[in-house]
């Protein structure tokens, strides 16, 4: 799927992408960039952007990670999620980069770091487990 | 810190716990559940609590399990989280059971099920390590 | 499979098993109970067990759990497997308690505390993923 | 810390190291490389190394990572390890490969791949974080 099918699944299937502000920036075989905008919705107090935003963010990046892939499927679903957040992120958009490690038949993992605006310290990191259907064909 | 400071200090720091409609049931020394109930922003479609609103509650929950310990310490920040996701919930309300595993001088873990309404097996499990702040004596 | 067969089944399979002490107390459909000795293979400088002997002693027990369900399935394999080490192990023995939170078509999932002879804080804590193979049966 | 001088110090504290034949190929302020030989000890059934042996090739090259830049700290220990098992490995040798994502005061975080001798897809990918002792200076 491009950018423009799965922005137009997700409007579909799951509007919280756009109240969230989340935006795919680039997507390919293998990899994910994604931006979250810093708006009132996803902010702790100070200006930064939230742990579940970001949880969100990974979340959301591995499943349009999986589809550029599959097609729009909805019932893959998230299996596991860990997170590790490792420094208090700074003010303003954070960017994710989310990296495929393996799609096979019944299961895709994935890796994500999410970073700010500037610097190339992540502010976090992600590796997921998706689940997929198996009548998907 | 009883439910009802809890309450005071997070409708102070966290106004999504409200927003979210999220409830201290009950905390002690050891543990605590807490309730998601089923309104539109938690949904996905088909009426199920949303995989991201699960993960606010547990790291609010842990949060929360945290504080009533220590006391009001906005600077306790989640440092990991791993969630996994069991089956899908069944639609309505879900409510967490939360567990202190480990309170020390510099993190906290704990364990938590989340279940829905009706049935003793849980939807989803999460472990949480909190890093609490060297100077909050 | 009964304790008797599961332990046939592995001196066959995971020679291993013997060799780091590990014993299954009890296994049922939904828990197992292993103890693990202190002998000086699973040992750090200062008598405890190390981590990589409880992780070995968790994954093992995943397994065994799995297997009491569902048979001998030599291809049944961990996908995930997190750890949280909590408090130095007392030195001497150490006992594994598992429960089986899901058990599906594809995977199943496990939660495992570890704890030490005496004491009811548990040292470590352990979630598990298994990948079930689609034609076991 | 160097190779030589790290080489030296797991020789006195972890003798397991070179009875699992792990071996230090490269350090420096931010990544490491490890290889892990196909001897009998860290073997399955077919030749494939154990995800036991792979999650104490992780444990100790996170250490080892750990101690290249802050020295000699034996109370340095893993509070968390979470690995994911993504293809059933080569027979042969595995190459792990780390990098720091924090060093902080109080706590490190790695992530690790883990590849066979051939092929560019990891078979394993782990993160771990370590806790450093307050008092290492």
């Amino acid at each position: 799927m491009s950018i423009g099918e799965l922005n137009a699944f997700l409007e579909r299937e799951f509007p919280e992408i756009g109240w969230m502000g989340i935006e795919i920036r680039r997507v390919d075989r293998r990899s994910i960039t994604l931006g979250m905008p810093a708006q009132p919705r996803n902010l702790r107090p100070g200006g930064t952007i939230s742990g579940p935003a970001m949880m969100s963010l990974v979340d959301l990046g591995m499943y349009l990670l999986v589809l550029a892939q599959i097609g729009p499927v909805p019932l893959a679903v998230t299996t596991n999620l860990n997170i590790d957040f490792l420094r208090k992120p700074p003010p303003g958009d954070l960017r994710a980069e989310g990296e495929l490690l393996k799609l096979g038949r019944r299961i895709a993992v994935g890796d994500f770091r999410i970073y700010g605006a500037e610097g190339d310290e992540p502010v976090a990191r992600a590796s997921l487990t998706y689940s997929i259907p198996p009548d998907r064909a």
